[in-house]
């Protein structure tokens, strides 16, 4: 029987780390067809890493055929799982969502701010017409979004896009509860968190670990002034005891543009000014990565792929696909529709829950109302993630700025004009909603 | 380390069942200690009963001390389970709440109409006794409520009790799956069946095998003219064609009393000329099931018990305790607070779900909004069973005017004052609230 | 200025009550225009309705040109106000909504049960294609909708067609705060009834008399066993003393279908065999009213007509255009969307509230959630008219079987079928979106 | 028969405007004794402002007794209507509500940010002493609220207190429709705005001259960037056309706080630098204010008081306890509870809506869900309003910090503790319930 993952953006310097995953996984997630697709701007890195991974495999000796194309649709055919890692527009574009709002004073992020929200405008139509294909050529296959931001593109799929099977991953709970269980001494299958909330704004409500509650532990280790436990790519500034005794939950590193605004502003201005963009630093990373990559004798990842931010993004894809594939019914935590495990937002908002994983996809576990505490901005941002939406798929000016005068770290009505204006313009070659 | 059982009722002809539970899950569930409490009205059958117990684990060898009380505050101390199968009463209330709706034309029956009412206002202050007593005595048990209705009585305690560690169960769910797999030629561990609803009026609303949806299958075949799926102690009418087709769900036994209303009638009100009621059948049968358990040769749980309609209470009960005490994850059918599992209904309102079972309790899968079919009726039944929980706790005549009134089997704004009269007057001894 | 009045179904024996109307408000509602719409089938009482409604005029003096036509969408035309009084399939169809049900034991009625159903699933498309050339041909026009059940009705249309100035009206509540107020020695300006629920199925909840609450005094006296308050058209069995005083709301005449079946059955049944359908009473009556209409000399609404059942219609349709025209603000009932003044219901649920009236349209007071002892039933109601309205716009057999099953007035399974298919089979002629 | 109006906070400058508000209206709504009631630390103001009163009604001859005491519990004997107009630690507490926040770059002010958070805290424990006194001596009478923040303390009072006829009032809807009357050429009876959301936080949908939409022309002209239509106390920036043309609703003055933060700061920050705080300059009228109030020579409202920033506020409440007292059904703007008006938030949530005035009170025009541009923020917004009445009423340290930091003038977890202890400290004499 054969099983056939199709991956989009394959040219991405991160397909190593699925390739990996794949093969470390063949026993029970027996793939036995890779398609890696992009588009002609990234051919010459498909290729790269095409290669690559066609060397990984043949090391590995499992009977899986690689290939790569620039076509789509052909590509589709017959597939089971499609995993995407699409960047629309490229390090550049990541670099003018960054610089542009830094210059004017804002939260420059790729993610996060005016930033994400231009990500999530280019992002979305390349997706849906994705999932159109999909839906016609190969109609069982389930979409696994990596692509940023995951909470917003997922939504917009599975709201307005015919197809269904789409499941939105990140690797922030992935670390969470990994940099959690390091923190107790367990071992992270012991470690379970029930977060609460969207991607890249969800808390951790609880820890447990073999059943038990350890959250006050947690939350009081973790407060320590000299102490963080932020993936790689996040600067890290602390939180202070009184946030987190206050607030008895676990924010995640994100928390920290909406929390810490001026600090966090204040270093990533300067940053900035000595280096960068981050998106330049990562254009650095990735070429020196690719030259790794173009070496014939290269048979596996490299190391240095780490430090590339994305780490465990393959685990936790590969993992969902596995889980999947053998109807396993453990809990992974994805973004997939509500359907009233927060009661407060609407059954068809997608957030980031612990799921159980099943052959027919997430079944989300029940979390209850919100706790007081985050019920407000939770609100406000779910509310913000459906406003991006909506200006994405109409392309209306007016939409827009809604988006962005209602995102917290934006909120000036006069910037936010500014804002608008200028990303709008520079993004244009990959906005053509707006035109 | 000791573990910890108190049966209330355990006087009941139905403790064979949870020993022989207990003592075939040794090996996971290492109860050290079960202790059957009952009150004074039932001290003869609890010896009877704590007698044949004590044999049948005699015979089990395993390494647990059982002994009886009349004393429910000391049997409590360093409980860690506590499971309830009460009857308020016996079955002499039971055959009033039978006999005087049946005497006027509508449906007695133990746990649906204005005798379910009655049954819900008998036993609701005693188990919330019960529930304060254990939050005092053992505030780190759980309570196993087997007693009917149970989904009505489990939403009384765990909103209005002190203590939250209450979980409702009862077999409904745990046949329908047997049933089901029987029928598909799987086994009971391959099905899964997506439940929406609350208990006694649950629907199937998927089943799965191995994951793989086969409701389609499963509809078709229940709804030929010649077959049933229902267990023991219901009358068996039947669904047509139609009404499964346009479901497009399996309804539970219980929706005989609401869908073939006057049918089902005829036949009870036949079955209760000729034989008196079902209540009266059952004393038979408890009676010649309390002789055979005195045989002191007797050291198994004697087949007869099956007849008695209670079969697998035990199971459900025991691979519930043994899933907690072991944090399983597994997934069962449980009564516990909604969460948002049906957004459509209140997150504290009681539901029959299916969720993830860990040490901490029931953790409920999300289902989504109720199928537009049943959304009506799954409200009006709700709010019914939040009116008799509040007409128990008030003992309002008013308020319990309106639990009947407002039940669909009753309905009959004049008649529904003649049997709530008859039926205060028949149980006064029981109803203190009410005078 | 031209203020042009269209009445859909101007053929009906009501038509002089609107006329009447028209002509007593010409001072603040001076209608320049009215034009009778009817169909083929309706041609001859057309024309005897409007050469009395022509004589009407003449004797009154009021400048006011009246005509009628077949031609919907010319009459359309320039219109600013559209009432509809349509009846489709005539009482040969209302005859058989009544017939069908009582030859099966069921509850036979133009409004409520299965009859109400059928009414709904013949009425519901013709009103959608007048919707829809509404939309196009006069825009600005408010549709005034008398048609049965009104509720339904106007949820179909104000959710489903294209036109959104829509208001569905009734003399329920009307007659429920006259006969009020004669009961309290009041006048019917000094009484506020605070309404809750949906046409024919409106609870009073409180009463107020020039803003003094009065609930109680007047629970106190409609519980009499000896008195009633129901329109002329509805039997009336009168209400118990523990119903009203549990109740603590006014319960509608209709409320006797749901709260004394079968007591209600059996007069209906009786009435039946001795006097055939009430459609056919009312045919009777209708011939004779067009025979008098059809005396030249005739120059008044008679007499007669108030015997027809809908008195007050025509009070309740003219105050509420009367208002609209001159943005008066005043409280009125009406069928509308929710909007949240009963929370518990979607916003855009059809439902009878008060409303300030005004040249926007009606602005419904909020009520707040609904009280407990109603709460179920309303939800219940609320969902069958959704399910009724899926079914008549789909035209579905599995969605009619369940709107049928789903209806308390039916609710078994195996006769919902029976009457469905022999309801369907009746009516094919008028169902073509069934075929 | 005699009608009795206690005005709490009596010894306020403002009292002039009450005293001509109820002279003038003495026709409709005869007031026939009123009460100035003050605490000890405002006794000689008290006074002074009863004597100026005494001579206003000498002169105006109308048939009014007036008094003052220190004694609250005896002047809410048989009272009819209580205003209340305190504030809890006089100017010097606001000045620290200002100065604070200020001094670390927060925007400080009365009613927003930190500032406002305080007030609350300080004014909510003294309102529900006063709510509970009025419950138990004049169970019948009316509070009408016009304490700052108006529609968090209403709500902590409406929902905490035993007393539920409580209104609150403020100017800014008032204000918002006189100037669009103003700007429109119309008079402002004619002027309806439909408004949405909650005290110093609500938006104006529509705008309606008798009936008829404007709201796209009073958009345009308030956007023009030489315009502003704020009240005399709120620093005027001008909204940019794109928000006004995006939001498609009339903002209120306040919400320049949140959509033009770094521009109201900078003034705020350069007028405390020059001048002190708001709160010293208002100090500083007040006293030539009460030395004008010293002169036995006058005995009218001197026009100074204009300047003093609530204007209109007597208007607003006169005209709603008029309208209570002759159960007028006229419609005013006013915070009470949602009971669904909003049906996006809950139904005992307080906002600041249309209502209908009766003699019970206020019964608000249901509003529909929130627009999708807003819903996010108010949600926030309530919240955020939520976790303030939870903290004034716990006094608990924590939910205090959650207030802070969820709010968006604060929302930096960092500062919010340094907001919060120094705010603790510098009015630890009026915070009784965080010691």
């Amino acid at each position: 029987m054969s099983l056939k993952l199709v991956v989009v953006g394959g040219g991405s310097s991160y397909t190593p780390e699925i390739i990996e995953g794949i093969i470390r996984r063949h026993e029970t997630f027996p793939v036995s067809e890779i398609v890696l697709v992009d588009i002609e701007m990234g051919k010459k890195k498909l290729e790269v890493v095409g290669n690559l991974a066609l060397r990984m495999i043949e090391k590995s000796a499992k009977p899986i055929q690689l290939s790569w194309t620039l076509n789509q649709k052909e590509a589709l055919e017959n597939a089971d799982f499609v995993s995407t890692q699409i960047r629309v527009g490229g390090l550049e574009a990541r670099a003018k969502d960054e610089r542009i709002p830094l210059s004017h004073g804002f939260i420059g992020q790729e993610t996060n701010g005016a930033g994400g929200i231009f990500k999530a405008f280019r992002t979305i139509p390349v997706l849906m017409e994705l999932a159109q294909n999909v839906h016609t050529i190969c109609p069982e296959a389930w979409i696994i979004n990596f692509t940023n931001p995951a909470g917003i593109v997922t939504e917009a799929l599975l709201k307005h896009s015919p197809h269904k099977k789409i499941i939105g991953v990140c690797n922030i709970p992935y670390n969470m509860r990994h940099s959690t269980a390091e923190i107790l001494n367990s071992s992270p299958q012991e470690v379970q968190i029930e977060f609460v909330g969207m991607n890249h704004f969800v808390f951790g409500k609880k820890v447990l670990v073999e059943g038990i509650d350890r959250t006050e532990e947690i939350l009081k280790i973790i407060c320590h002034d000299d102490f963080g436990y932020s993936p790689a790519n996040i600067v890290n500034l602390g939180w202070t005891k009184t946030f987190i005794e206050s607030l008895k939950m676990l924010p995640n590193p994100y928390h920290q543009y909406y929390f810490q605004t001026k600090e966090v502003l204040e270093k990533d201005i300067n940053a900035f000014k000595e280096h960068g963009t981050r998106a330049e630093t990562v254009q650095r990373l990735e070429e020196s990565l690719l030259n790794l990559y173009s070496d014939p004798n290269l048979r596996d990842k490299p190391k240095e792929l780490e430090k590339r931010g994305g780490a465990f993004y393959s685990d936790v894809a590969c993992s969902l696909m596995e889980s999947i594939y053998n109807n396993r019914g453990d809990i992974q935590t994805v973004n997939t529709f509500n359907q009233g495990a927060i009661p407060d937002l609407p059954p068809d908002a997608v957030i980031e829950v612990n799921s159980v994983i099943t052959r027919e996809g997430p079944k989300p576990l029940a979390i209850g109302v919100l706790p007081p505490a985050i019920k407000g901005i939770i609100h406000y941002m779910k509310a913000f993630e459906e406003q991006v939406i909506r200006a994405a798929l109409s392309g209306d000016y007016h939409e827009a700025y809604i988006a962005l005068v209602m995102n917290p770290l934006v909120s000036d009505e006069k910037m936010a004009k500014v804002l608008l204006d200028e990303l709008l313009d520079a993004h244009k070659a990959f906005l053509p909603q707006f035109q």
